[in-house]
């Protein structure tokens, strides 16, 4: 088990859009249940298989196994939950540390995340000014949450 | 994916109990949706990973994949639904097919069930003569039911 700890952002203007080359992410979840989440993920030509636990503050066990991009595309296709999430990532290097900027598409149009990892929970960094408000552990922006209750339900972001 | 053909029948007498060496199964669930299983395994020093899709006959969607032996501890012990199924497993060749006899332990001791993969569903076979009732199909015999629903509280068997 790789213990993941993660904080998430929300992102002001638009000086993010040229610091990274966008990659188009597709993903489902086989268990959408914050407790054992389950994801099938296709970045690229690779198929990854995520297994997280659940958030304890910013940190969750991650369980990560690479699968043929063939099976990627099966199980996202008959198999997972409806509806998939789809969004572009761009990792953007700050002062140390790489930022992953993650603009949703589809029903979740209009959000837009920056996540950042850390070696522990209490490690300092610096924050880009684009970074707005943090939503780290705040349910309705888990991309497991966004397939139930996609970004174009919310009244208040 | 594979697409795994079984069907599954009830066990009569003790005939099958000395036919073969007994393995025990330790597993539990990441999902015991039927419409989407995933399953975590260990066999011996063996970690596996299995996603199965719901069943349409005896035919069912399986995508496996190995992992570390470590990493099934920490999923069984930490994440998987509660409770595990353990099970002793012995493999019986018989006219050409192999036969997995799974005696039940725990909640679900009592219970003993036969498997036979295979290669399309209107494959002839030889049943043993310990082999009894067919439950293809039927949900409360499914590993991933037993979970929610053991053995020892069925009325009937």
């Amino acid at each position: 088990m790789g213990v993941e700890i993660e904080r998430k952002f929300l992102v002001e203007g638009s000086a993010w859009r040229t610091l990274g080359e966008a990659t188009l992410l597709r993903q489902g979840y086989l268990n959408a249940d914050p407790a054992r989440t389950v994801r099938v993920r296709i970045e690229g030509a690779e198929g990854i298989l995520t297994i997280k636990s659940k958030n304890v503050g910013a940190s969750r066990g991650e369980w990560e196994y690479p699968i043929p991009l063939l099976d990627a595309e099966e199980l996202l296709d008959t198999l997972c939950e409806r509806p998939l999430v789809e969004k572009y990532r761009r990792r953007i290097a700050h002062a140390g540390f790489t930022w992953e900027v993650d603009e949703f598409l589809g029903e979740n149009a209009g959000l837009i995340v920056a996540e950042i990892e850390l070696p522990s929970e209490d490690t300092a960094f610096d924050k880009p000014d684009w970074i707005g408000q943090e939503v780290t552990g705040e349910k309705r922006y888990y991309n497991s949450s966004l397939i139930r209750f996609p970004y174009a339900q919310w009244t208040t972001p």
